[in-house]
């Protein structure tokens, strides 16, 4: 295609409300176009970007036997009824009424559809196992859509669901699905780790997630390259013997005034102690009391799942607002200590193993130091309530922890009998008795991973895509195209052959001066640049860079092919 | 694929809902299921049609330099404000609103969200002509939604957008659309016509339809194989010379008792003789009266654009009631006649050419019989009220007109500035002036081919696929497989080798007896069957037979990619 005919419009400057490297560069080089909040356009280079996407997605689940189906976004509120989720659903689901009045919603997942249309077309178990797929768009009404596409209201989605006649048919579909999905993200030529996640809203039990490797990241995953765990930094539990037994106290117990201390920060800037010296005590509504204390070294972060598991604890987890501590315990939140404090206390087990630690003293503006549990105070009821960090010991024994950013691109689920009890998804056994179907669903969001993909891959000067999935595989610029009739025919020719040999190829004849030409190349992504100019054409060369790196190749005309070949993964 | 992975369920049986052919046959078949009034799922087979419907669309609108974008279906009312048409949609549109109370619509159509595309994209005449397309699920919530996909409320359409800088580029934009059209129809091995069509309410002048013939198609279309004339026959002027002079009287009048005489044929019947020896009067609403009388031979059908068009009948046209006809002529609706009728009379010039006709007498029961124009009663003003028929001269002068009917599957129109105007979409042309881009747009309906594909060509047995749409090319049957391991091993073969040459196969590998694996793959279509069984084995030979006849045809084995490459269209 000749960029002439392609009405790319890139900015050199970010939009102000872009917040994440994906959104800006996407606004940049002209691959999407806000139409609302949440709501995108995806101009042609975005299109060819899903296109490659979508392809290498069919072909994978074709591969696993999948059979893809195609499911209405408007589906009528009886069927959500059915499930129960009309009512459970938060205001994500938009739901709306035709003209007659009845209710529908814009589908932000189909389970109900599904299960609809394999009670109906599913009747013996001989036609077990099954796995439907499509590739949809999906509406989903966040309340402050963000990220460009990687969290838009719409979007589009593969979605699966299998129906086994029971639990080992489930698990088997399941790991069919797990090693379809490695490799669509192995082809997308993503660094990626499968991580055991919660199952959220969808419901059900077993349940993996499949993050890209990014520094934006919305969640924090922790991952050990030793043994293959990986997980979601929520889910991972910190084993009992991470810390050593706590060291004998060295130091006496003192009270210091603190004036404008607030923080666990502003106390190790005043003591010149680290965070791990500190102790940070939290308080949470409880189910008993009106407050229940956590305390966690300062350096470490409170996890949610962990504290709300506590009988004590009210679930959800609700921090008290200053008012309601000071209602509480008498203080402020800045000056709150486990010394005399009279209420239901709970220590993180890292916590409980150090010595000589500060904390604060009940009294404001006032912290203790040198504080030692059992010496100075009773030591009290210990249950794991962080979150991991990097280095921590993996759960399953094998080395430390590595604590990355990741992007969830793809979700794997076992629902179980959830939505055949509730719908009555039943087929008859091979005793001609009716059996609930057991269920999977399996999720990749499409649009997400071309986002995802420029998280990962991008630098100062713009995108860097994958082969697998960027817009073109080359550009191809020539320089003085209008006062050489040599680099005309050249630049002709080059595109003739590598289009031949399957390649896309992009021309840039646009009448722009080289180094526009090259900036745009470069923000757009595309992996290879051949630049074809009277003087290599005197050697019969022309000049080649991968979008990768920096340095300049040149290379004979006649190999052009099969040096493309090499270069690319 | 193996039929046996594939969870088909066929019905002998159509359902009772279903009126036209084509939905009974996709339900039959297995093609949708229908999730709620006009909404309908694709199941595995279906979507197969329709990949390759879109693969043919998308390959000719890439031909033609048009450029594939994706928006998105919810869309924001402000952009429709602009328009003007959020106010002048009708129920159609359907409204919503978000979390916010945000006012949002599904899109039937994309003209506002593209011209604001065009409108942030394209900055110069430069950067002219541009042509986007998108392959998209819109929703238009019809009031009585039927005939299965045909008339769904959620459909996909390929929709194309043009944009020029003057009325020279947008009719080049519409004529290369129009060639491709073209050639994708043909390429989609329908029966088509391009006929000349009102552009209704996306607004514009010039504007065509593409219809696909089929008997059960909405539309009426006219058309002259021999000067290329087609037209929706709402549209079709009848030529002043169509009939002769009007014959002599050669009969008396005469009024006659008509007991029961209600209609043109009780009239026939009564009179023994012919419609076209009857005039019909029927009563409209008019301008300045309360009634009209139109007059017209009793075997042609009033056409309502024409006869809205006279100044003295109100528009849109309005028949009135029986009880308003009482009222206005005295006489119920069944014996009105021109003689001695008191309200103003426009006579069709078929009508006006007509000798010794028989019509109502304006009194109860009552007809005359030997009536002549002028002699017994004077000949009203003259006008083109009816539709044309078959035999009527082409208003091209190129022999007569045959009456079919047609589905519309295509519409192209030439939208010019109503859009851009609307909604200030410029571009600066040479000589740096903004000037309103001129837009054209086009549709083709995805999922409404794939059923008028269905009604076009089917027969008692199911439907009979194109070879360029088929949902697969081949399906290979073998009898008796699991006693014959040659049976097996040529099944596996064959398949493996059609693939190879590029062929989709299903082998119909179920546990079933052979005449009902034989009444599936009529049912559902397939163009070309294979029968594999030990008898044509021992000659090396297998059993072919075309979906499109009954004659079989024995195929030498190691002949079949070329005997198929010869049966294939």
């Amino acid at each position: 295609m000749k960029l002439s005919q392609l009405p790319l419009s890139t900015f050199r400057d970010a939009p102000a409300d872009a917040e994440v490297i994906s959104h800006q560069l996407m606004l940049r080089a002209g691959i999407v176009r806000r139409l609302a909040s949440g709501l995108y356009s995806w101009l042609p280079l975005g299109v060819r970007v899903l296109h490659r996407i979508e392809r290498i997605v069919r072909e994978e689940m074709n591969r696993a036997g999948a059979l893809e189906v195609s499911m209405p976004g408007v589906q009528p509120a009886e069927l959500w009824r059915e499930s129960g989720r009309w009512e459970d659903f938060g205001p994500e689901l938009l739901r709306l009424q035709d003209r007659h009045r009845r209710d529908f919603c814009l589908g932000p997942t189909h389970e109900e559809v599904i299960t609809d249309i394999a009670r109906t077309e599913l009747k013996s178990y001989r036609q077990l196992p099954v796995n439907y797929y499509q590739v949809q768009t999906k509406f989903r009404d966040e309340i402050r859509p963000r990220f460009g596409v990687m969290r838009a209201r719409e979007f589009v989605m593969k979605d699966a669901y299998s129906f086994d006649l029971d639990e080992e048919g489930l698990e088997e579909a399941y790991q069919a699905m797990r090693r379809a999905y490695s490799r669509i993200f192995d082809r997308l030529q993503l660094t990626y780790r499968i991580v055991q996640a919660d199952s959220g809203a969808i419901g059900g039990s077993q349940s993996e997630e499949f993050h890209v490797l990014a520094d934006s990241g919305e969640d924090a995953i922790a991952y050990s390259e030793a043994d293959g765990f990986a997980a979601n930094v929520e889910t991972v539990p910190v084993l009992p013997n991470t810390e050593s037994h706590r060291p004998a106290p060295r130091q006496d117990l003192q009270r210091v005034a603190t004036p404008g201390v607030r923080t666990i920060a502003d106390l190790c800037e005043f003591l010149d102690v680290t965070p791990r010296q500190c102790l940070k005590t939290l308080l949470v509504a409880g189910t008993e009391t009106p407050a229940v204390a956590l305390l966690l070294r300062g350096d470490h972060e409170l996890n949610v799942h962990k504290a709300q598991a506590l009988d004590a604890v009210a679930a959800p987890l609700r921090m008290l607002s200053a008012a309601q501590v000071e209602a509480a315990a008498g203080v402020s939140p800045g000056s709150l200590g486990p010394l005399g404090l009279e209420l239901p206390v709970f220590v993180d087990q890292s916590a409980s193993r150090v010595g000589d630690f500060s904390c604060g003293a009940n009294r404001a503006e006032h912290h203790y130091t040198g504080v030692n549990w059992e010496r100075d105070v009773p030591l009290p009821p210990v249950a794991d309530l962080r979150n991991v960090t990097s280095g921590d010991p993996s759960p399953n024994g094998g080395g430390p922890l590595t604590v990355a950013r990741g992007i969830e691109v793809g979700h794997i689920f076992q629902l179980g009998t959830k939505y055949s009890d509730a719908m009555g998804a039943t087929v008859l056994d091979s005793g001609g008795r009716p059996r609930n179907m057991h269920m999977g669903c399996y999720g990749i969001g499409v649009t997400r991973v071309a986002a995802a993909a420029i998280e990962q891959s991008n630098d100062a000067r713009g995108i860097i895509w994958p082969d697998a999935i960027a817009p073109f595989d080359v550009i191809v610029i020539p320089i003085a195209l209008d006062k050489s009739y040599r680099v005309r025919e050249t630049t002709d020719n080059v595109a003739g052959q590598l289009e031949a040999a399957g390649l896309e190829v992009l021309v840039d004849d646009r009448n722009q001066r080289p180094g526009s030409k090259f900036a745009d190349a470069d923000l757009i992504g595309i992996p290879h640049r051949l630049v074809i100019g009277e003087r290599g054409l005197d050697r019969s060369e022309i000049e080649y860079k991968s979008r990768r790196n920096d340095s300049i190749e040149m290379v004979a005309l006649d190999s052009l092919v099969e040096f493309l070949d090499s270069k690319r993964a």
